[in-house]
């Protein structure tokens, strides 16, 4: 298997041509419109957000992706058109109509994708005037320039590559993503894009999307809150000729695993603010739903990802945190805490080996993982996380996004 | 029923004296102990935090005051006495033994409490140096010296008297309370102690005191992190002669609602940061288990309190707050959201008649409401908050408490 990891150089994928363009959407002097074209007889899956409150074009994109195989999607940054009630839903609609008539296929084949502020009615027109040149600008190698064209709060686009030999033949995949606050991604992130061309039936590309969101985007938290907007989309073109079957579903889960986990760990270091990336991995918990929550709890307490912000190894902070996180009879004296090697909390009080400038050093990294042993049960989880800094204020407090 | 809320006028309590030293704990330049004497014959309630790792100090208070009607509340700050093992233990019984050696009681007839940074050794010896200044100190009008000396990263000390009149005869109240971060009660707040001239057995005091947690200490969070140290303590000296029953339990209870209230949200307007006053109101939910997760999950959003400090009516980050909070088949075109009177939210989108302008002119206050309707049952939850600003980052990241 052999990622790729230079945004400059993704792999272009067979069955898959990218347009971009400038709509004047919200940002002037930048692209914010993005068309994926999607040839004919691949599958596509996607999963959405949980929230309540999904924005309209999530609403639109289930039904189209209910009805038919997409052709096209098409993404515009800095406006989320959620909270927007009915106009909201005909305005998606209205731009799924222009697209279908420029590329001459059924409105349904087209889905939807919207992030930035929520609440403001999409300007439709000013997609609609830009949707022929998307037309001419579709490439098999504009990639970088869509996870540009996607990004919102976000300080880099994100994407990779990666290839892997299957049956003596070789399979690409690239996808690309972006969000980098209100992110705890419930069934999705905010909005991430990967594809391949690989042949996979529907119900199994189904099935191997849930299998790595699982694992990727949905361990991830930047600040706990879940987007109205969410959604990941996976496209098989089925141009490589290699196709996935149950037989052979372990070398490509394993692939598409390797891409989202990258994916989702590049939203989460370039998290609002943040300035460093954690890994939480708690182990030996009853059962996932309460590992879930001690790795939750640690990762949202403000006190925590202040702590982490100033390398401050206050560890009396995640040991609170792991105290409250609700695990019943939870015995505070057979728990252990690792700062990455460094065991810092054991037999119910600080480790009798810790030593402050140990603790300091690990927290100085940029790279930074903690290991919470329960030590009650088989059961573990591991999420991502970022650390909580002024400029997270400064970002949600002096930006509307 | 007169509130009196002048901390330099707080009204001596018949059976209550107060001593407070500097120990030099943590702190220079300060006083960092208090020392509450109750007349003999007093009753007392406590409720304590339901964090796993309660600090050394609460597993001993619970255990003294199982075995015994205490005398006297020794309060440090500066050092939480958390995580600290079997060493904190010993070291919170000492510092009970020292108080009982001087003032001629058992040990078990005093209650420690601490507050402040986890994880270290509380330096005995720093406190036992004092407790002989402490009993030429005991006062019955040192209640504002004992609300300063109990502070950590509070900027105002915090307390209230109430007079009422019952059976004809008047009963004073008079508490004070710290706690400004890591706040998120559950049964407790931080530090808090409450003193009454009323006779009252103990069934009954622990009723009154578990009722009036539940609507007030209990209903705010600052950060949503549960302390190891939380405490609440009621005292009843007797002294008044007015005897509270289940027959005139009402009034008594009334007055102590005040007053909990009001140090409540004392705590929470000196919230660490911050700069706004922020009451969650939640109505029509089908039970309050839903109404709390709502109310909560606003409180907590990190993009919901930095839109408040920014003063900007970003209801959009509200509405996907409510969306996420886990509420079963939420009807969104049912729920409406009101920013003080101002309707912000209906029929699942931004309100008709809002307008911009008059969102900012909400938002400009210092203390600000949000109302939100489910419109789906009968159950209710009103909880206090604050707002997230540079200067929370600041303090827990450039100082360690």
């Amino acid at each position: 298997m052999n990622l790729l990891k230079d945004i400059n150089h993704l792999l272009p994928v067979a069955g898959i041509k990218i347009a971009t363009a400038a709509a004047n959407i919200r940002y002037s002097d930048r692209t914010d419109l993005a068309l994926i074209e999607l040839a004919a007889g691949s599958t596509t899956s996607a999963v959405f957000t949980q929230n309540a409150f999904c924005a309209a074009p999530v609403l639109v994109a289930k039904q189209h992706l209910s009805q038919s195989n997409p052709r096209y999607l098409l993404i515009n940054a800095g406006n989320a058109n959620a909270g927007t009630g009915q106009a909201g839903l005909d305005a998606a609609v209205a731009c799924c109509e222009s697209v279908a008539a420029e590329m001459g296929c059924d409105t349904n084949q087209v889905l939807p994708f919207s992030t930035g502020v929520i609440g403001e009615n999409l300007p439709v027109d000013k997609i609609n005037n830009v949707v022929a040149d998307l037309k001419i600008d579709l490439n098999p190698h504009h990639w970088h320039a869509a996870a540009n064209a996607i990004m919102t709060t976000d300080t880099v686009p994100k994407g990779i590559s990666c290839q892997v030999s299957i049956a003596n033949q070789v399979v690409t995949i690239t996808g690309i993503a972006k969000g980098v606050g209100m992110i705890r991604p419930d069934m999705a992130t905010m909005l991430a894009y990967i594809t391949t061309d690989a042949k996979i039936e529907k119900v199994l590309l189904d099935s191997c999307l849930e299998k790595t969101v699982a694992q990727s985007f949905n361990r991830i938290t930047v600040d706990g809150d879940t987007s109205t907007n969410d959604a990941c989309v996976l496209v098989a073109t089925g141009q490589s000729k290699v196709i996935i079957s149950e037989l052979n579903r372990t070398e490509f889960q394993q692939a598409l695993d390797k891409v989202c986990e990258a994916l989702a760990k590049a939203l989460v270091r370039d998290g609002e603010g943040a300035t460093k990336l954690i890994t939480i991995n708690v182990t030996g918990a009853q059962n996932t739903n309460e590992s879930d929550r001690v790795a939750y709890t640690v990762a949202h307490s403000p006190l925590v990802k202040t702590a982490f912000f100033a390398s401050d190894p206050n560890w009396g902070r995640i040991l609170a945190a792991v105290g409250r996180a609700g695990v019943k009879d939870l015995d505070i004296n057979k728990l252990k805490i690792f700062l990455g090697d460094l065991c810092i909390v054991e037999n119910g009080a600080r480790s009798e080996s810790y030593r402050e400038e140990l603790g300091q050093k690990v927290m100085k990294e940029t790279e930074i993982s903690i290991d919470i042993q329960l030590n009650r049960g088989q059961a573990s989880s591991k999420i991502w996380t970022c650390d909580f800094s002024y400029d997270y204020v400064k970002i949600n407090a002096e930006y509307r996004s």
